[in-house]
């Protein structure tokens, strides 16, 4: 199944089954008001959600009308989680080689992963606000998933039949105020903005044979300000895959419906290269950090600037046939001073 | 006004006032049925909660029934965001001094805030469930605030006109898996389980003259396992008061109604004592770390131990009349294997 939330002028929009090919969606309020409200009853909603999903893909319901991702706010426009891993070792990699440091041992057998905030994600079209270019805005490119309840403790074929569904994220983040909120030992906090997701969030049965070992197999497409600056393919290098990040997020606590757990920035390695542009004909990256990484690498310092007001950037995914699974995140990088910050709710 | 909410086997429960004395409760589904849904348009529904709650104390409110503090869940069972601060700095140079490190001068003018857990709550009288007293259970009574919708940026002022609720909390720490996370550079994650609220949560009038700058002016009072723990002025050494924490807090993202945001641990300086017990005459602790930091100091090394299975907490706030405000959290340590699970939604 596919689904999108539609911005209504409510804080949690309205759910929609969108069909596979994404032309058309259909409002399921006699099933569930929200994503939310499906994810808290799963079991019980997902054969109506199936029966209808059948129809919409038929041309047969009742009720659908044309899908429009513009319209659309992230698939849970605010959530009860959302925890980021850093499953692509090679991201680390490269942040420990432009510093000269060596990567703890410990890196490959226990993930990352920092509790970010969710109460109020930006949708998949909205701007990208900041107050000031100088907090080194950067975007990251991840693949996410939604689970269901998961218990304390969880095995990792737990976690894995807990994942509900499947989406991108563009985890905003703020370069220039990561050290100094590191140093303090207490997590990103400030140097965290709001997030967004892709329009659509799916069923990992969606993806075939694209989704096993729970990753995601397939190139994720960046592009900044209309040219293409990251291919990298997400189930390639991921040291923790979707199972274990979710296990890892449980060991010490219940995880609710709806919470959201997402890979870090998709990195590849590249044999011996720690990274290449896709000018270069390389994968190129998800993220500005790991070009200036590769910069400092290879020049001594980093060249590439951070995101400036009026830089959009693209996040995508096509299957096979080219045909896009998630619809497109695409945002512009806005200053918050003076702008109009209602429309967000539609 | 005080607001609670009872456990009905939803996964939000019910809201309900609760009179002042703490003594009758509400029920007031044609204005709001979950606390979250009053947060959410609290401009428009507080007139008609401020109506109804006038004539629960005046023992004219139809539909009013005895309170059950046991029947309780936490105010927001579950929330959009937790944000905890760490305001007593007292503490953190206690954690400082034993380790015979220095606090860093940024320490007093920029708050320690990390993004905690908000998926589940646990009830203000459920068990605090782990897998393993080796984690390090312990408890941090603290106080927090819950807001309305805050803008990226507000001023100090601004923060101060957004409180709307405020309550204690248990922030259940996992103090032997501390040093592990914050080593990995990302925050406190695995070492932060389920918090607890106390069962009722009040607007700032309801304290009158106890809260002003921003703050609480009342002694908390921590019982462990029947004993006097601690009771320290919440109002006394907060570096930060609560408008400061929520503008730190909304610096770099807007935060949106539902947020939470805690003090951190009370903690306060006795004169050029870094704390003493009750038992000796100080006004002890809010949590064992600071015990064991204090024993550290002065003999070398801890002795009271962390929280063991069966262990019981008690958190509570007293008027000058001695009535509890807030009600009582009261919980006690257990083993999460092989434990019932379901009985928190009630």
């Amino acid at each position: 199944m596919k689904f999108a939330t539609l911005k209504n002028g409510s804080r949690d929009g309205a759910l929609v089954l969108v069909s596979r090919d994404l032309q058309h969606c259909l409002p399921v309020p006699a099933i569930a008001v929200t994503l939310q409200a499906a994810l808290d009853n799963w079991d019980a909603l997902a054969p109506q959600l199936e029966h209808a999903y059948a129809a919409l893909n038929a041309g047969q319901a009742t009720g659908a009308q044309p899908f429009d991702e513009t319209r659309c706010h992230s698939p849970l426009p605010r959530a009860y989680q959302w925890a980021d891993g850093s499953a692509y070792i090679n991201h680390v990699e490269l942040v420990r080689k432009a510093r000269n440091a060596e990567v703890p041992a410990s890196f490959y057998t226990d993930p990352l992963m920092y509790q970010g905030g969710s109460d109020s994600f930006i949708g998949p079209r909205d701007p990208v606000f900041a107050l000031s270019e100088e907090w080194g805005i950067d975007l990251e490119a991840e693949v996410a998933v939604i689970t269901g309840d998961v218990a304390m403790g969880a095995s990792i074929a737990e976690a894995a039949s807990a994942i509900r569904l499947v989406m991108l994220v563009n985890d905003v983040s703020l370069r220039n105020l990561i050290p100094g909120e590191l140093a303090k030992g207490f997590g990103f906090f400030q140097s965290k903005a709001a997030s967004a997701f892709s329009p659509v969030a799916v069923t990992p049965d969606e993806l075939g044979a694209d989704w096993s070992d729970s990753k995601l197999h397939l190139p994720l497409l960046v592009e900044l300000s209309g040219r293409p600056f990251g291919k990298p393919n997400a189930g390639e290098d991921m040291t923790f895959n979707f199972a274990q990040l979710v296990a890892h997020a449980a060991k010490t606590r219940e995880l609710a419906a709806g919470t959201i757990v997402g890979s870090g920035t998709v990195s590849n390695k590249q044999g011996n290269l720690f990274g290449s542009s896709i000018e270069n004909g390389g994968v190129g990256y998800c993220c500005l950090a790991e070009v200036r990484m590769y910069e400092t690498i290879e020049h001594g310092a980093p060249k590439t600037p951070f995101l400036k007001f009026g830089d959009t950037v693209r996040i995508e995914m096509r299957d096979a046939q080219g045909t896009s699974i998630f619809g497109r995140i695409e945002q512009t990088v806005v200053n918050y001073a003076g702008a109009d910050h209602g429309s967000r709710r539609g």
